[in-house]
């Protein structure tokens, strides 16, 4: 019998399909040495209870408490991670003011490492106490605090798609804070695609870079054109923001008579690795071009309420077979939990319902299915779902309300979704690896 | 010297007016035995030591820790208690199936008084550990159950306005759950209005009684003639929802030729002592109205999103003298936090400045506002501020990202609002008694 490295017993709740999820009651789930899922056994398999025992007497069985659940990880496809100081702050100011007056000059301290250190941990530490197993994240344009957060992600347990951030344009970029000129930010993206590959290999860790063009209007074309070159080269995901408002869907209309999925495209930087933030402009037109290149939407709910001037159509999106994922978008979002998307993801489907979108709303199990299967498809990754091969992201869910309401499936489920805080979440695993442990109370 | 109930040491944070909330550092909050706040001393004054030396001396000295901060408890407006169970359930329903499938059968459990006392403690234990020192409920037609809420409040010490349900219109009602006819209605109003008056001599707790028909559609004329007078009769506060819906709005043209504010008004409903639910299709006029009769609006952020078809225009009304506070509408609302109502009241009016209410933005002190100032004007409480000859309801909350960013008085209150979980509410009051405690820890 193969000894596996944990052994967790407890009830499932993971998502069959966009609109469906499914509670399995009492299983074992066996994960393996490399922290891969091995099998998920369940309660009538006569190997249920060797199983068991031998994880009993090897040490590596664990027992979900009765009104706690097990969840697939989240994957939050959209982070930047110099802005966790900021989350909550400055939300009323108009986003020109906000990028210049608070976002830019904060993401410049990341210079200081000491800086970057300690923010970087109070952000990956926050992430994984809120369920997030997999984070796609901007860095800042510098390499040394960008390897800093991939060093604490590799610590902590954290898988992450990291990119530094090129910016390079003068006339969209402040002189504190900009790549000198496109070739300073295609080599420093290089550099950094280098030291990443040697820290995969040091670690062991599941750390990934990222292109990373901040968004049209702040890189020059040069620069988009040598990131579409690179991402090709190295063969790596592409992480961008695509017609996230109003005013960045004009900027490329007037600076290059395109629109802005058209710009993304024409430099190579829509791949079926690629993550674009937000979309919430985009059109039937932009979201074929997103089928069709397998590009996948990181949805941001909360923060395009702030600055995305509309709703992003989410049952749209998916009917044309787009791929669909979450973001926190910290810290356009002020939220750090995934939770509190899919929340306001269903709220704001709402919202479109009354402005003429008939069919826009999503339930909560369509949230859920983006926070997991949607997000984990976006990158590549094995994840978001409880079984046989995928890898062992799991957390462990309280349901504070077990003892008021009937506990029929779905109503557990919908309260784990409307009401888990962080506080709720009592264990989270990454391949298999504890990473957070909430007082080791269940 | 006098001998206080208790003294608290640390910073306040509290409304100045809708635009600004204050934040004075390190003052003596002095509640005295009957739970009002006697003084507020700075630490300039020369009688801050004596004072904080007695108080240590004989036990009635408590240190907020660094990090944490003294906020007003909050004035939850509108909560129908018996829906508790459901919150966050069943919310992709049409208003229809919601109110027919699931609540109105939720709430006619509350017959058996055992159900009853289980929920009741669960939901009070909860607002109180949100920080909500006051709130006005919604029972259920059943007074036994009503009055087991009424003790409940009373040995927990939240602070309660609660009514008894009056629904008698068998058109709008079901069978299993509905006031036989008019005079049951009226009767058994009078009824728990007199319970409540003998309760409140017994106990000396702060419960109030509320006349409640449910809201125009389900009540018959003469029962809404009849709570009208039994209000002024007693002199009583009143509460109902009014235009919470398009649906709503439409039943009073088409039964009374008249809109849902006439209707009521027309009974005698629109008093000083009234608070009217949501409110989200309220014209110019309706607000007229409101202001002209001194009603109060409960405006339920989450709940309208929902249900409500639109957003309730928060600065129109304020704009127009009419006042305003906050309420979770549990269970059409799902979250039992006025923080996250708070975070919904911006977010919401966010949506409205898209649809083209240039001025319709609210900013977090606007949304404090509501939760402390707006709600406690609404029932007439001197609460909600924590200054000289008000109710000490206070709530000692956590920052918990102090670590991480700049401490900017308007840094740590933009954090508060937007991250605040009912796990950082360390200690709660309502006048002066310590109603929640976190486990002591701060
Ligand atoms: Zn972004
Ligand atoms: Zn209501």
């Amino acid at each position: 019998m193969i000894t596996y490295q944990i052994v967790i017993e407890g009830t499932i709740i993971s998502s069959v399909s966009f609109d469906k999820a499914d509670f399995t009651p009492e299983v074992l789930i066996c994960v393996d040495q490399s922290g891969i899922i091995d099998r998920v056994i369940s309660a009538t398999d006569s190997d249920y209870q060797p199983v068991k025992q031998t994880a009993q007497q090897n040490g590596s069985y664990h027992r979900v408490e009765k009104g706690s659940y097990i969840l697939p990880g989240f994957t939050d496809l959209h982070i930047h991670a110099p802005q966790w100081p900021q989350a909550g702050l400055a939300l009323d100011k108009p986003l020109n003011e906000w990028l210049n007056s608070y976002t830019f000059p904060l993401e410049a301290k990341f210079k200081d490492k000491e800086y970057a250190e300690k923010i970087y941990y109070s952000l990956i530490k926050e992430l994984l106490a809120n369920g997030t197993t997999t984070g796609l994240f901007f860095g800042s344009i510098h390499n040394e605090a960008n390897l800093i957060l991939a060093k604490i992600c590799a610590k902590l347990g954290q898988r992450a798609f990291i990119g530094k951030v090129a910016m390079d344009n003068p006339d969209q970029t402040p002189d504190y804070y900009r790549d000198q000129n496109s070739q300073v930010a295609l080599k420093q993206t290089e550099a950094f695609i280098q030291k990443m590959f040697d820290l995969q290999k040091q670690t062991n860790a599941e750390i990934t870079p990222v292109i990373t063009p901040r968004f049209v209007p702040s890189c020059t074309e040069e620069t988009l054109q040598g990131l579409g070159q690179l991402a090709k080269k190295y063969d790596l995901p592409i992480q961008s923001h695509c017609s996230e408002s109003i005013w960045e869907d004009h900027y490329a209309l007037e600076h290059y008579h395109l629109r802005d999925t058209e710009v993304l495209d024409k430099f190579g930087l829509l791949t079926d690795k690629s993550v674009m933030a937000h979309g919430t402009q985009l059109s039937d037109q932009d979201l074929d071009t997103f089928n069709s290149r397998k590009t996948a939407i990181a949805h941001c709910p909360i923060s395009n309420i702030y600055f995305g001037n509309s709703v992003m159509r989410v049952q749209d999106a998916h009917q044309k077979n787009v791929k669909v994922g979450l973001g926190t978008d910290i810290s356009g979002g002020f939220s750090p939990s995934l939770y509190r998307n899919m929340q306001q993801s269903i709220m704001s489907s709402q919202v479109l319902t009354e402005q003429g979108h008939e069919n826009a709303r999503i339930s909560a199990a369509n949230a859920f299915y983006l926070a997991t299967v949607g997000g984990a498809n976006a990158l590549h990754i094995k994840s978001g779902q409880i079984k046989s091969g995928f890898k062992a992201d799991l957390q462990i869910v309280q349901d504070q309300y077990f003892n008021i309401s009937s506990n029929e499936p779905q109503e557990i489920f919908e309260r784990l979704i409307y009401h888990t805080n962080k506080e709720n979440i009592k264990k989270v695993y990454v391949s298999g690896k504890l990473v957070h442990d909430n007082l080791g109370e269940e």
